[in-house]
Parts: C-alpha cells; sequence; structure tokens
C-alpha cells in the first residue's frame, strides 16, 4: 500500500505557525475546468460563513456539518469552491467549538487554500470576521487582499463556476452582484392581526440566493460603516452594498442547483442528486479482448438498460494504463469481469489502482467482481469458498471507502435462459452502484 | 390467491354514467384518524388542482404524474386528502390528455371519494371548473355543494389533517384561510435594468402554502367576478376571495411537510421521506416462544441498532391472529425468523397475509426470511436448494409489490463471533428495509 500524500493543514488567520499555501493537488487541476478565453479574471477570494446552528432542520448537529454520503456537506461546498482554479483564497467562518472538526475536516478530505476564522454571532458578523482576515490589516495574516471576493454559504454544495464567474464579472463592473431565482411560492405581507394584507406580485420579485460577488474596497468599507442593527439582524449582503457602499447591485439569473440546504428533506435531495452524479459513468474491466465473449453482452445490455450512463470498457491493469485515464476522468462505479480466472488477483490490482488515485478520498467506490458460471451442472462449493475470501477481503478495502460485492451470473447455454441472466444481472449492478450502500458490501448476489 | 376487491371507478362529473359514492375501504377507515372532539367541522370538499405542465422539473412528465416509488405522486396527495374522513369529496382538475391515466391511477390504488373535472389552461380555471362542479348547478351533477371547500396542491403529497383542520375552521370564521411558511430565501425587487432596487425585510413576509379553505359560496362568488387577467396571471385564491369576497383571509402557520415538489431534486427528496416514514415499524416473525432463542437476540440487536424504529415480534401466522393487527398498522417491514423449519411454509402464509390486507397496494412491503446456519461445519448445497427456491418465488410475489430477499445469518458456537454476524445480519436487513430496491428481490445475503 502506497502512502497517501499529506493532507495539508488549513491556514489559522492570526496564527503565527500557519502553512504556506500548499500548491493545487494533481487531482484539483484535472477537475479545475478552463476559464472562457478572452475573460481575465479578477484577483478572486471567497468567504463562506459556516457559523450557523441549523435549527431549521430539526436535528442537533448544525446542517453545514450533517452527513451526506458519510462526509461532511460542507466539504462538497469547498470542493466545489477550490476545483474553481482562479479562487486564490477560500476564508471560512466557524464557531470555536466547530474549529476542531473543520480542521479534521480539512484535513480527512485534503481541501486546499482554506483559511479558518472564527464565526460571529450573526451571519453578517461572520461574513465581516472573514474580510477582515483577507483585508491583510491584521499582525500575521498570511492572506493578501483580493480585488474581487465572493460570498457564498456553506449549505448550498452545487454551485458550478459558471455563476461563480458570472457574479465576479458583474462585481467587476457594478460593484456588486448576486444570484437570483424566481419564486417558488407567492409571497405575501401578513397584518397584524395574522390575517392577509396583500401579496406580492410573483413576476416582480425574485428570491435573492447565492453566490454573491463584490469589490473587496466595496463591501468592507460597507461592512466598516454599518450599524451594530445592521449586524444583527440584516441578511443580505446586497442591501448593503447599495447602501453603505453607493454602487448597483446586479442581479444574474442562477440555476436550480443553487438552492439551499435548509430542512433534512434537503439533506436526503443532497444525497440522492450527489449519488446520480457520480453514478453517471461505470467503467468495466475485462480480462479478454474477444469481442464475442460474454462480457462484451454484458456491457450492452447494461447500456441499454442504463441508457443515460456512460458505459465504457478497459483491459485490466497490467495490460495497459487507460485505466489511469478514466480514474482521473473521476468514474466511481467499476465492473471487474473475471473471465479468464475465478481469484482476486485483478480486483487486488484495481482496488490498489484506485487507492493510489486518491478516488475514494471524496466519494465511496463500487467495484463490483463479476463471475459468469452454469451453477446448475458445475457444483457451488468452489465458489462459495470465493463468497468467504470477497467478504473478508471486502471488509478490509471498504475501510478505504471501496465498497466490494460479488456478483454471480448464471451462464446457461440456453440463449434465451442467458438474455435473462444478464438482464438480472444489469440491473443488480445497477441498484448497487445507484445505492452505493456500504451494508451491502462482500456479499455474493446472483443473477 | 383471494381475489381483490373491485376497485372503485372514478365519477366523472357530466357524466350520466357515473358511479354512486363508494363507501370508504376497511383500509381507509383503519387509516382515518378521529376528528379532535369539540369541535365540529362544516360539511367540506377539496379541489385539486392537477392540469400544470411541471416545466420547471426538467423532464417530460407533468411532475404530478412522476412516479416515487414507483406510484405517481397525485396518489399520495389523495391518499393524504382521502384519509381525512370529514372531507366528503375530492374534485380533481386534469388535462384531457391526463384523464385517462388519472383514471388509471384512481381505480389501481383504489382511492375513494375522487370526482375528475377537466383542467382549464390555468391553475385558476382549473380550480374554477373544481367549484363549478361543486356547485351543484351542473346537470347530472352527483356531487353537492360543501360549506367550505379546501384548495390544496397535487404535488404538496405530506399535507396533515392537522392544518386541514386549522385551515378549515378559519375559513368558517373568516370566510377564508390560508397556510403559511417562513421564507427561506430573502426575497428582492428587480429594477427595470436587472439591478437591485429593494430588498424585502423578511420578518415582515411569508410564503403562501397550501392548503388554503374558503367558504364556498365566498370562492365561488369571487371566481364569478374575477376578471380575465385574473383567471390568467393570478397565481393566489386567497387575493381573490379578498378582492371580490370582500372577507378578511386568515393565515395559518404551517408546517414543513407542506413544501412543493417543484424540481428534480424534490421527488428525490419525497421519495426518501416515503422510504423512511414506511420503514418506522418493523415485525419479527418468530416461530418459537423460546425466549432464550437466537432469533430474540436478533431482535435485540436490531431494536439496538435502529433505536428510532419500533421493532416488534410476533408468533407466525397459524399461532396467532395479532399478525393481523400489526398489518392493520400499516406496518411495511417484516422478518421471517426460521427457527424450526427452513421451507417456505411460513413465508408462503404470510405472503398471503399480507395479500389480503391490500397493504402492497400503496407502498412495497419488504419481507426478509432468515435462515441461522453454521456454514462452516454444515455443507452448504441444501442451502443453496433454498436460494433457488426463494429466487423463483420471490420473483413471483414481486409482482404483488412484496419484495422478498433471503437472510443467512452464520451461528457458530463462539459467542463474541455469533455477537458479530448478528450485528451484521441486523446493518443487512436495515440495508433492505431503509433501501426498498426491488433490484435486490430473490438474492440470498450472507451474515
Amino acid at each position: 500500500m502506497e502512502p497517501r500524500p499529506a493532507a495539508p493543514r488549513p491556514r489559522l488567520c492570526d496564527s503565527l505557525g500557519a502553512d504556506q499555501t500548499p500548491s493545487a493537488s494533481t487531482l484539483n487541476a484535472a477537475r479545475a475546468e478552463a476559464r472562457p478565453a478572452g475573460r481575465r479574471a479578477p484577483a478572486v477570494a471567497a468567504v463562506l460563513p459556516a457559523g450557523g446552528s441549523g435549527e431549521r432542520m430539526g436535528v442537533p448537529t448544525p446542517k453545514q456539518f450533517c452527513p451526506v454520503l458519510e462526509r461532511p456537506l460542507i466539504s462538497y461546498t469547498l470542493q466545489a469552491l477550490e476545483r474553481v482554479c482562479w479562487i486564490k483564497d477560500i476564508v471560512v467562518a466557524v464557531t470555536g467549538e466547530n474549529m476542531e472538526a473543520m480542521k479534521g475536516i480539512i484535513q480527512k478530505y485534503q481541501h486546499q487554500r482554506i483559511s479558518l476564522v472564527e464565526a460571529g454571532v450573526t451571519r453578517h458578523r461572520s461574513i465581516f470576521n472573514g474580510l477582515k482576515a483577507l483585508a491583510g490589516d491584521q499582525p500575521d495574516s498570511k492572506l493578501s487582499k483580493p480585488e474581487v471576493v465572493i460570498i457564498h454559504d456553506a449549505v448550498r454544495p452545487f454551485v458550478e463556476e459558471d455563476v461563480l464567474l458570472k457574479v465576479v464579472t458583474a462585481a467587476k463592473e457594478y460593484g456588486a452582484a448576486g444570484a437570483i431565482r424566481p419564486l417558488v411560492s407567492t409571497v405575501i405581507s401578513p397584518s397584524a392581526d395574522g390575517c392577509l394584507d396583500h401579496s406580492l406580485e410573483r413576476a416582480r420579485h425574485r428570491a435573492s440566493e447565492m453566490p454573491q460577488a463584490f469589490l473587496f474596497d466595496v463591501i468592507y468599507e460597507a461592512y466598516q460603516q454599518c450599524s451594530d442593527y445592521d449586524l444583527e439582524f440584516g441578511t443580505e449582503c446586497l442591501q448593503l452594498a447599495l447602501k453603505y457602499g453607493h454602487i448597483k447591485a446586479k442581479l444574474v439569473e442562477g440555476s436550480p442547483d443553487l438552492w439551499k440546504v435548509t430542512y433534512k428533506r434537503d439533506l436526503y435531495a443532497a444525497e440522492s442528486i450527489i449519488k446520480e452524479r457520480i453514478s453517471q459513468h461505470i467503467c468495466l474491466v475485462m480480462d479478454t479482448k474477444d469481442e464475442n465473449h460474454v462480457g462484451h453482452r454484458l456491457e450492452e445490455v447494461l447500456k441499454d438498460e442504463l441508457n443515460h450512463v456512460k458505459v465504457t470498457s478497459r483491459l485490466p491493469c497490467h495490460t495497459g494504463r487507460d485505466l489511469d485515464q478514466i480514474m482521473s476522468e473521476q468514474c466511481y462505479s467499476y465492473v471487474c469481469v473475471n473471465v479468464m480466472t475465478s481469484d482476486f488477483e485483478e480486483i487486488r490490482k484495481l482496488v490498489d489502482m484506485l487507492e493510489e488515485s486518491n478516488l475514494s478520498i471524496l466519494y465511496p467506490v463500487v467495484v463490483i467482481s463479476v463471475y459468469f458460471l452454469d451453477y446448475k451442472s458445475v457444483p457451488f462449493d468452489q465458489k462459495m469458498e470465493n463468497l468467504m475470501q470477497i467478504r473478508e477481503y471486502a471488509k478490509e478495502v471498504k475501510k478505504r471507502n471501496i465498497l466490494l460485492c460479488g456478483l454471480l451470473i448464471y451462464y446457461p447455454q440456453d440463449e434465451h435462459k442467458l438474455q435473462e441472466s444478464l438482464r438480472q444481472g444489469a440491473t443488480i449492478i445497477a441498484t448497487l452502484i445507484k445505492e452505493r450502500n456500504s451494508g451491502l458490501v462482500g456479499q455474493l448476489l446472483v443473477a
């Protein structure tokens, strides 16, 4: 087992022993999408207030720390920001009691370019603390003042580079900019006696979402000038910039992805969306070049069943290097078709490669080991030996966030029956990949 | 196999051959919660506009017809309304092209007290059509005019009796009432040039949600008086009642459950919530009274692992009638612990009872058949015979929406190892119940 690269430690603002900025990892570089040509983005940093208590969620853990596929929600948001290579620094404001947990998250998931500051008692105070750290007027701060600062929420994990670029570009032109969305419900104004006073015309109003971006000097000065009342009860940064910065705040239409994880149901939705996203590419690792082999028929059936999913096949680890490429393309689902052997050698090699790729740090990787057998004529015992082996080995690799299962596909002489068992095999593969549940690790399923 | 009771056919307004009102089924009667004593609810009907195209969802199927656990979303909403015994009639407005599909849904899921009308081109026109059918001034209408009418959305499936009663009671007092929720995002008003004009104070505004309720005469007259512009572009029924009915519209704080399924992520959330709700009760069917038996130890481990779930145990079908009671309590998860036998007799009896109970009409029922075996000393072959049997039988019962799996739990002499395999067994049971995925039906899992 290769040693993992040392995880970067977060820089703590106001702390002498802080690290130097770590260079972006290879994985980050691969993820970073190229900036559209012809636009030169200014020096950009981001501030992420993450001091909230999540009272609306109805759970004791603040929502930004709630696990989604066993990883805290805020880690997905950090990932979304850090894959944008032109965001130089990401300042996260967390409460003192969550500081150690946050450091642990940064280390475990190898987040880059993160600095931590202490959250204030309100959202505005947390943002202000983040801005102060970026202003460069703090003693020992390693951060330098950006031209533009993005403000985002820790609980909006699906933000895309596209909308970040739009708000930054508009902020450079106008001084401030923020994403908006159409209203889902009609907004009304109640009267003092709890009756309807009037309803607002839906077409004339929008929901103000995140991200927002500001010329740093505009928003920093606005925060310095604003009243305690603003800091305590305000919610809208654009409004502060308008009121104290005397600039125009441009509104940018955002996508539905920008939604904020607010209630428990939103955590469920986030988990389903993430599962769906990482299940869009299945790689079959096949130890034969024979195009007539049943493994290729399984591939065809899979393509047919999962018509929104990219299904590719590759030769196994020892014969080609193109598995490396698949892994660098962020494929999180592998079906290892064992044609020539019934031992675990190929699986072990694949698992080793996956581990080297660091893929399973961020998401659980599913590996399904497929065997074909006419078990109505061959005795089962020998395969059951395999079962016992796969259970022990699966337990071991589960620790590395790799979910291994076995799948025995009935391979009869009868063509019609074979087609049926291939189809059932594809259904089982689709289920295991879609659900990505660690509870079934090590099982030998039968199609 | 017992024949199922004939499914009721929906009454079609304006149709001569319409059925008589079917009496509520036994299941509905069991589900109906008693009305709080001391309040006499007026004659109430409900109108459900369901003519929307679901363009925000990004899928071709209108959202109210999208499947959630393989059942259309609107069926959950109808279920939520029809279990409230004091709602006499439910009028659903659907477009002509979805009329046949809607009739099929009512028949398949045995919905009661439903009448169908043709939807208009806008939401307001659909509601108006529903009101016209209830007004009793249509030729051949079997519906009678209610005192109060509830207006609800087809895409808000989690509405509770509690809030329905609150809006109805308030409507009786004020003339109109509607559920509201706090705003999730700040609402802003854009200027003509796409910049921020002003942001609204969040504390002074609310999101207007559904259900709403009205004195029938108030809302019907409002619709008769209102302009084409109102019918085309309006969204808010409370506003119409205020404007044309000259009454006050009372606002009632609703729970987070009232949210509207709007985007694809909301469908994911709905599915997760429904899965969670129907997995709150697990019944172990145990063919021994011996309290020291390992089956009872499995029960303890399950209670320990799933501490938010109610775990009960019962004797099998032939020795007691209390399984009937469990089924009438809407338990959708059964673990059949086969201590004395290794055949399928108990499972078959349980499946037959489930079928008679009609439980699986609305939700997939999970049945897990558990066997204990020291498979390190006993040969596997015999159990594999079972595997083959369970696969075939599971395929058959899947057609009835019953998801059957086998689970073999290793039963070694060593106490520590036994505890470990019981714990793994409990994890597998929890996974199968939670995921409720038909793709793994018929598998024999090993703990």
